[in-house]
């Protein structure tokens, strides 16, 4: 079993999380074998607003979630209370020593950086903060023109729609490049922006 | 003042409405001089457990909602069982006949088709729905290869994660190109699918 949990928190930016959510939930639905299992973790009980104002009620919280295989740190501005929070700094340095293969979408990675787990490794976040995404932590090599950065056991994917593509990847690292398109087919991943 | 209602529904697919709320929100936000007001709206009160189980609490229900300039209406495994139901037709109808510009996600067009209002007109739906749009009301011309189609005073998009496609289209529309062209760039919307 691989169990994911997708972080949501005061000012989280929707897409952020429901782009890897509907991804990921649909492999764990259409792929029952696979093994994966999904859920929405929060700090505390009770209902989140997110940035955009969204109000979402999450599944786990840090006292009642199972040890995660995989985290998902999304973004937004609620990203911005969280640097220099030594709670958050805590759980993150947490998680990544247990062995959790950690992804970030967006702001999120401003988070890892702050919390030290990006010393030295290359990442990217939302082109709005990239460089203070490289004010923090070690030696973070920023990479700004990536939509994703796999560095191994850390995933750092650029601003807000970039989580579904890294979900998408994530999907075809932890099963198969097979299992991706069939979910990828799924939600109908063929973008066309209009502008 | 433009009043977007984004309705959600139990078995509402989670990417099909929070890809045009992000979009749409962000506009809100972003260029209060539009004059956009964007809120979820569901029928009732009470929380909604979306297809692949996120919980939300929506904003607004049919009876405090404002008259509605457009409504957003997705899809997911919900809709088949507004299909046929008096209540969701007359309130469908309703909207439509108030004059609100009619735009769906996925299968949220096969409501629209159900209740009568795409009635000898061009539409599209997720690829898997496509002969069940076709099979309801009289004389739509279903098309399959386009991400959405715009007949005017309705508006449908294909699957689940072309509603961003959809929505951003909409603040072409509604605003300008370079509003939308805008809010793509905020949400980082350079899609690089994997596979």
């Amino acid at each position: 079993m691989t169990t994911i949990g997708i972080f949501v928190f005061p000012g989280v930016e929707e897409l952020d999380f429901v782009g890897p959510w509907e991804v990921l939930r649909a492999w764990e639905r259409m792929a029952p074998d696979d093994g994966a299992r999904v859920f929405t973790l929060a700090a505390e009980e009770g209902t989140i607003e997110c940035a955009k104002g969204l109000k979402v009620v999450p599944d786990e919280t840090w006292a009642t979630a199972a040890p995660l295989d995989v985290l998902v740190y999304p973004g937004g501005m609620g990203t911005r209370q969280h640097l220099g929070d030594e709670r958050i700094r805590s759980w993150v340095r947490d998680v990544a020593r247990r062995g959790a293969l950690m992804t970030s979408v967006c702001t999120g990675s401003l988070v890892y950086a702050d919390s030290g787990v990006l010393d030295g490794r290359p990442a990217t976040t939302h082109w709005g903060s990239l460089e203070h995404l490289a004010s923090l932590g070690k030696d973070i090599e920023v990479r700004p023109g990536d939509r994703y950065v796999d560095s191994g056991d850390i995933i750092t994917a650029s601003g807000v729609s970039a989580g579904i593509d890294m979900a998408l990847h994530l999907i075809r690292r932890l099963a198969s490049e097979d299992r991706a398109r069939q979910i990828r087919r799924y939600i109908q991943y063929d973008p066309q922006p209009p502008v």
